[in-house]
Order: structure tokens, then C-alpha cells, then sequence
């Protein structure tokens, strides 16, 4: 099947979707020959794919570094950058090395950071092999790693010469993290696109019985429409922070309860469940569509209960957050189910309810 | 008088040289009104002039956060850096914030990439107060932390609003440090524009005497044959490379005596003196143009002779230098004076020679 287009002038690039893309060398061929090529990846990961990649990157020319760093959220993290970088030097790779990220969302943020600023940047393929890092991590060029203080604080926008997902990855994959990119999927239909949420309500089961023809569809739609907002605005001056959507709360979760305990995507699902319930309050979306999300959300297997921390941590998590504009949160609330809108004029006492109406 | 521009398309910005500009309100009015304002500066340049920008600032409508590190290259590392995020997200620094790096190459090059990083990436002015960051490091865009396998190895390319180069700050600055700035002024020159190499054999003195005419000619010049150099090719792809001659051999000399313990500029002379006889060796200069060069770099009281390491050491160190491709060094040379040429074809051999015939 023909690859997606990420649209960016000079920065364009290939989403390639399918089954059994991994090895393909055709693929990796144009990117790779006569160069050295840094494989990052996990030790979760690194037994399944590894070899695999290798040998078809070393078929299609390049000289393959391994970089294995650890499982994990905590990963993405100053001290693991930092042996990556150290690796990266110790095999002398030049500034027209290649950077691969085999591996979930952890791996695409910390690999692909280290290919933003490794001798001030250089080339990365994106080789996502988690629901989530397939259907949103790996397209778009965000790259980070966090702070003691908040999640991704410390990053770069580095778009990857291309995007290899196969799909066939998802196969091995454990259920809750699943479940995690599922979320993902779920609120590219709730912000951007009725019919797809449709298609959703329809073929959930499907999705989580891991039906191949429908995983593909899924990822396919998900890149689709987040390709579309990135190439109107790649660097979240406006519209593209749409796709933040259940994020301000979420990351507020993930902090609140401590990195790595809830997954992303548990915690951004929780977070669309608050956002919705706030875009009832503040009256841009009806009751009976709000219902439809938590639904959704429920149906996927995903938190709709927020930890149990005070209101008050989450509103100071929420604080630190980069949606944070003079000083003001921003929110992305749905306007109708399908269509999302950045409101920064909420009142204090919408959001606290909204919490608490999720919270607890 | 009217500020330099540095052509970068939608990241063009000025470059604003004369005295007393550090202060002037005027100029910040357009970047920071409303905006918080993190002055990145260190212990030495804080008392001198942090209170005149701060207010400058102020004055100018910026909510200002002081951000103090410490002096010296060491500083230019992921722990100094770690501190100055920290204390961008304890102030709630958010991306419309504006990072002001006030001081040296140290500081515009770690306040830089505090700024590519931040959030991925925020706003950035530099206000330079050495004469080396006034005539390289704050225009062009090159940001970065060292490594301890080598300098500048962890860093990014980040355009600046604008440059404030205040030509008074040079009074203050030590002789030593003087020199040094000197060493890229001359760089410009040897690499460039061989009248400007006549003017700055007939102005030395004045230069070393602080003849604020002089100094503002020689930034002037200096910042004008850089912005044609980075205007043609920002991201270092080609061209630009020719700004690092001496660099090679220059950052084999940092790193193999430590970092700090040899100024920049005076690594950067002596490798301009190794790279210069390279070129007599490679057949590109003629000898007595060579003798130029050195007479030039010992009149401007800079080193002429390298530390004395093994040749092995020097290689071994270049070798991890970012101007590697594919594993084989390039070196700049002087295709004439007030020419330079690239070349990644030379014999080990004359390398060898031409450390040895400095260094030893």
C-alpha cells in the first residue's frame, strides 16, 4: 500500500503502514547505505525485533550500533541520553549517522531527542512498535525527555526521514499497553473526525481481539489525521495543540501519581474523560455525547476514575503544564463530538468540578 | 547606526552593534513586553551589568527572572543546564517566554541551548559582553553543552531574535579574554578577506589598546563576513564549515589539556597556526603567507606553540571531532590567505607533520 505523506516542505516524509514492514530493506535502502546506523532500542524489545532490523539495515549498506537502554518511562531521562550519546561517540558516528527508534513511545522520544541535538542534530527513522508510538509518538516530530518538575519539558520538534509501522508488532504486544494506544486512536476520532468515531463504537472488539485488517485501518486513520494538523502547524503555535486533547489533566496524572505508574495512554484517557466532562460545563458539548466518550473510553478498557489525589495537586500539576500561555491554562474542550476547540478563558471552579466529577 | 541583518528567511534577525546598547529599552520593547524574561548570566558578568538589563527590561515590559550559573567552560554541561530549566519551571516560564543570554560564548552557548530545549524551544536574545561572543558564538545559531568524549557534541541549532552587541562591555573584560576574541576576528580574516587581514596587521595595537573605533570595526566586520557565511548554508551542511579552520586541531587542544584550562580562542590560534601549515604542507598557501598568519596570531599575544601532547593524542582526539564523515577527517585550509578550501583527502603523514612542526 502506498506510504501516508507528512506534508512539510522540505521536511516531508513517508508513514509506511503494513504487516511485516520491519525487515524490509527496499525501505531502509535510501536512507541508510554507506552510513552508520544506531539502533535504539530496549531489552524488551531489542529480543523480539532486533536482529531482524539489523540485518536488513546491514543489507541495505549501513553499519549497524546497537544502543540498548532500558524499559521504561524512567528512561526517558537525562542519565539514559547521556550513554546514549556516550555510545554514539565511542563508535565514532559522524553527523550523517542515522538514528533508528525500534521501540514503543519511550524509545521514539529518547531516541529521537538524542538525534535532535547528537553533534546538533542528525537523521532518524522512526520504527514503532507499540500501538501508541504507531498511531501518534512516531509521527509529528515531537521529541523529548522529562524533568523532575514535569513530563517533556526538555525537547526539540526533529522530524524523522521516515516512519516504518508495522503493524505485525502489535501482535506481541501486552494487552494493557493495548489498551494505552487504543486511547490515542479514540481521541484523534473525538477531536477531529464523527465518522471515524463511529467506526470506533463499531469495531472496538475487533481492535482489541487484535484483528489485523483492523489495527491497519486504525493506525492508518490515526496518522491521517494527525498528519493533517501537523502539517498546518508543526510547531503547536495553535491549532496543533488540539491533539493535547485529555493531556493537561493526564499529565497531571502521571506526575500526581508518579512517571511510569499509569501508562500515557491510560492517563490521557482518564484526562479526555475530565476534558469532556468540562466541556459539558462549560457547555460546548451535550450530555449524551459526553456519555458516548466515557463509553468509548470504558469499552476500550481504560480508566474512566481518576487517581485519588487532591484537587488542589492537580490544579498545581496542571500549572507547569507547556499548554501554560501568560501564566493561564489552556483547554482543549470537544465542540461537538468530533470537533475540538482551545479555550483559555475557563473559569477556576468549571475545572475543579470537572475533577472532581472524575476524581473521585 | 543600522543593525547588521543575518538573511535567514522567516528567521532573519539583527544584529545590533555599537556602545551602550545593553540598556536600551527600546530594543527589547518589540521581543519581551508582557513576556517573563529568564537572564541567563554568570557570577562574573552578573555584577556588572545584570542590574542596567534588568531594568532595561523592565522598562521594556518583560517580567524578569534572574537565572545565575557559574563561570568558566565547566559550566557548559548537562548538570548547569539541568539548573537553569529547573529554575525556568519554578518560575512558570512558559514557551512565550524569552531566554536573554547575558555574557559570554559559555553562557549564549549553554543559555542557547537552554533555549532550543525548553519546552522545545522558546525564544532567544543574545547579549553578548565578550569579544569573542561578539564576533562569533551569538550570531549564527549554534548552541550546545560538552560532552566529556568531546566539546559540543550535545547541542542544537537555534536562531536568536536579535544580537546586542554592546561594544562598552569590552572594557571590562581581562586581557587574557581579550585576546582570545581576538583569535576568531582574525579567523574571519585569514578565511575570508584578505584586506581585512591588511587592516588588522595595521590595527592590532589599537585592538589590544581598546580603541573603541577599532573594536566596533573589527565586531562589525567580523559579524558581517559570518552572517554571509551562515546566511549561505545555516545548518552546516557545506560551506559553513569553513568558520571552523583551527577548530580541528583547536578542540584537540581543549579537550587533550582540559577543558577551561586553555581558552577557546587561544586553542582555536594555535590550530589556525597547525591548520595554516598544513596548507603549506597540502600546497594551497605559499610560505610567506603562512608567516603572516603566525606573525599575526603572535602580535595579537597568542599562543603559537601547542601544549605539548603526543601526536597520537592529537589524532585520537580529532578523530571524535563532528567534522568526521564518514569516519574521515576534514580539514580547512587556507587556499591563499583571505581563501579557504575543504579538504577530507589528506595524507596522515602531513597531518603528523604539521602538529609536529607546532607542537613540539
Amino acid at each position: 500500500m502506498q506510504p501516508l505523506s507528512v506534508t512539510l516542505g522540505d521536511r516531508s516524509y513517508p508513514v509506511h503502514i503494513g504487516a511485516g514492514l520491519l525487515d524490509d530493506a527496499t525501505i531502509y535502502a535510501q536512507y541508510v547505505a554507506s552510513r552508520s546506523v544506531a539502533v535504539i532500542t530496549n531489552n524488551v524489545v531489542a529480543p523480539l525485533y532486533l536482529e531482524r532490523v539489523q540485518r536488513a539495515l546491514e543489507q541495505a549498506g549501513g553499519r549497524v550500533v546497537p544502543v540498548l537502554i532500558e524499559d521504561g518511562e524512567r528512561a526517558k531521562a537525562w542519565p539514559t541520553l547521556d550513554r546514549v550519546i556516550d555510545a554514539l561517540l565511542a563508535a565514532r558516528c559522524g553527523r550523517d549517522s542515522v538514528i533508528v527508534a525500534l521501540g514503543g513511545g519511550v524509545v521514539g522520544d529518547l531516541a529521537g531527542f538524542a538525534a535532535a541535538v547528537y553533534q546538533r542534530g542528525i537523521a532518524l527513522i522512526q520504527v514503532p512498535t507499540t500501538l501508541l508510538a504507531q498511531v501518534d509518538s512516531s509521527v509529528g516530530g515531537k521529541t523529548a525527555i522529562n524533568h523532575a518538575r514535569g513530563k517533556n519539558m526538555v525537547g526539540a520538534f526533529h522530524q524523522p526521514l521516515a516512519v516504518i509501522a508495522d503493524v505485525a508488532t502489535l501482535e506481541s504486544l501486552p494487552d494493557r499497553e493495548l489498551r494505552a494506544g487504543i486511547a490515542e486512536v479514540i481521541k484523534h476520532g473525538f477531536i477531529l473526525d464523527l465518522q471515524f468515531v463511529g467506526w470506533l463504537e463499531a469495531h472496538i472488539g475487533d481492535l482489541l481481539a487484535r484483528d489485523r485488517a483492523a489495527l491497519s485501518h486504525a493506525v492508518r486513520r490515526s496518522c491521517e489525521l494527525k498528519a493533517q494538523v501537523v502539517a498546518a502547524d508543526e510547531r503547536e503555535t495553535g491549532r496543533r495543540a488540539i491533539l493535547n486533547f485529555g493531556h493537561t489533566f493526564g499529565h497531571a496524572i502521571e506526575a500526581g501519581v508518579g512517571y511510569g505508574e499509569w501508562l500515557h495512554g491510560e492517563a490521557v484517557a482518564t484526562g479526555m474523560v475530565m476534558a469532556t466532562e468540562l466541556s459539558v460545563r462549560a457547555g460546548t458539548l451535550r450530555r449524551e455525547d459526553a456519555d458516548r466518550v466515557k463509553a468509548l473510553v470504558a469499552r476500550a478498557g481504560l480508566p474512566i476514575r481518576g487517581p485519588d489525589l487532591a484537587i488542589d495537586k492537580y490544579l498545581e500539576l496542571m500549572q507547569v503544564d507547556k499548554k501554560t500561555v501568560g501564566g493561564k491554562v489552556r483547554f482543549i474542550l470537544l465542540d461537538g463530538l468530533g470537533r475540538a476547540t482551545l479555550r483559555g478563558d475557563l473559569d477556576a471552579r468549571l475545572i475543579r468540578e470537572s475533577i472532581a466529577a472524575v476524581a473521585q
